[in-house]
């Protein structure tokens, strides 16, 4: 029996000292000037795989943007899945962020092609605007590998609001229909930490919806995208947290990767000093 | 300017007789005895080859299933890339039914990679929980290029109910809310078809929610998977269309390619057929 997805994911944040997560959003206008660019696909490699050498003894989890490696077609999705490959050597937790979602023949594809074993990620982020039957073939193969998913259910952007926040007649909110289905898919794969290896993406851009799903989720881990350049603060990124100062991942993006240079250090430096600020910023916001 | 992707939808299906698409889903353990199976990628590669020649003079598009080709990682994206180009040169319109979306930013990366010429193809299938900023950069990509797009409404899944048929506390279901931000989004660029170029992806298996997205969203095409495998018959497929028989392109996938082979013809022939029941078979349905 593989180990539990969540148990191994809060064990890695306790041992890095922090519950966060490096995005990896290669964009070939923004890469550092010491990386050659005369071939964008080579830069993004050379760049994503440089930001994991200087991340991996800093953050527990590392998150890849599949749409930064398709926008260069085959070639940008071999590179991201050489840097998965690469972050799963450096001992990095590996969160998939695909978004994928489909009808049940096609969603199995999706799993075997970025979730599964060998070449699969740790977890993936999946679409549950199709419901139950189009992510179940999801987590069949997580619960079989001892990998975990996290569904969207609050996402960071400003447009989310004009869907996922609208009252149904039951009283709940499209969110929270999407996370019920959710909650019910991951009820039978609970850790000893006590989540589920089916987790949710809950934005930190959206404190308020953020505390009332902390509530009626106890057992579901929530990715929170948004901290730093999307605009969430640390009040925002408290309402994500039990008392405890479990229950999320905090990921940031742009704030790290992409930090302006100076002096003499290297831009792997200028990464790795932006990682330990993310790391640290959230142990104060979690100690407070 | 380009052609309005409606108006050359519209004008295909006209030519070939009816608003028919055959989907390209490539599964291994299926293909025709006479594709050599040493290798899966050459195999699913020579199937969907074979496939788009023999349906290109019978139906107006194909619609390759993104999910079958990254089973089989960049390689098989490689594939899924190559019989996109290899249907364009055919004449055939291409829906790559991938079923993208994210935030603005990285839904930006996804239309340059699977959309935007000179790769892409011409219309994508979105998936629209993120709200109108995620659908918009697809939107841009498709609105300079002549290209469409079909965001996710109605599926043709049974677990789509427990989200999608619930209602809102306005009165609205799911759907129809993500229906209005996707209604919305297209009315600034409708062809002289009096179509927009986003459409909706709404399934031949709930006829009644068909009906009444049907008369909610007059400048929407709708594109119609479910018919055949999925269990949608005549009188489902019918509420997809307008009175005058246009509005819908109806899609089938399993039913077409995977036809068991009798006699002397070969497997390209008997595809070839079955692509002319589909295109016979809703001829009539638009008839009555």
């Amino acid at each position: 029996m593989p180990h539990h997805f969540a148990d191994r994911l809060l064990d890695a944040c306790k041992t890095k000292g922090a519950p966060v997560c490096v995005g990896l959003d290669p964009v070939l206008e923004r890469l550092p000037d010491a990386i050659d660019q005369s071939g964008p696909v080579a830069a993004i490699e050379a760049f994503c795989l440089g930001v994991i050498d200087a991340v991996a003894g800093v953050v527990p989890a590392v998150k890849p943007q599949s749409a930064c490696f398709e926008r260069y077609g085959a070639p940008g999705v071999a590179v991201y899945h050489r840097a998965v490959a690469h972050a799963k050597a450096a001992g990095l937790i590996v969160v998939g962020d695909a978004k994928r979602g489909d009808i049940g023949t096609s969603s199995a594809h999706y799993a075997h092609g970025l979730l599964a074993d060998p070449h699969g990620c740790d977890s993936l982020t999946v679409n549950g605007y199709l419901g139950g039957d189009g992510i179940e073939p999801f987590q069949q193969v997580a619960r079989a590998q001892g990998k975990g998913l996290f569904v969207l259910v609050r996402t960071s952007n400003p447009g989310g609001d004009a869907i996922q926040s609208l009252p149904l007649a039951d009283g709940r909110t499209v969110s929270e229909a999407v996370g019920d289905v959710v909650a019910g898919l991951g009820a039978d794969c609970v850790g000893e930490s006590g989540y589920s290896n089916v987790g949710m993406v809950v934005g930190a851009t959206k404190p308020e919806d953020a505390a009332k799903l902390r509530q009626r989720y106890p057992q579901q881990l929530f990715l929170v995208p948004g901290f730093g350049a999307q605009g969430g603060g640390a009040e925002d990124v408290r309402a994500c947290f039990k008392p405890d100062g479990t229950g999320a991942l905090i990921t940031a993006s742009r704030s790290v990767i992409y930090v302006s240079h100076e002096g003499n250090s290297t831009w792997q430096q200028v990464v790795e000093q932006a990682a330990i600020q993310l790391r640290d910023d959230v142990s104060e916001i979690m100690r407070v």
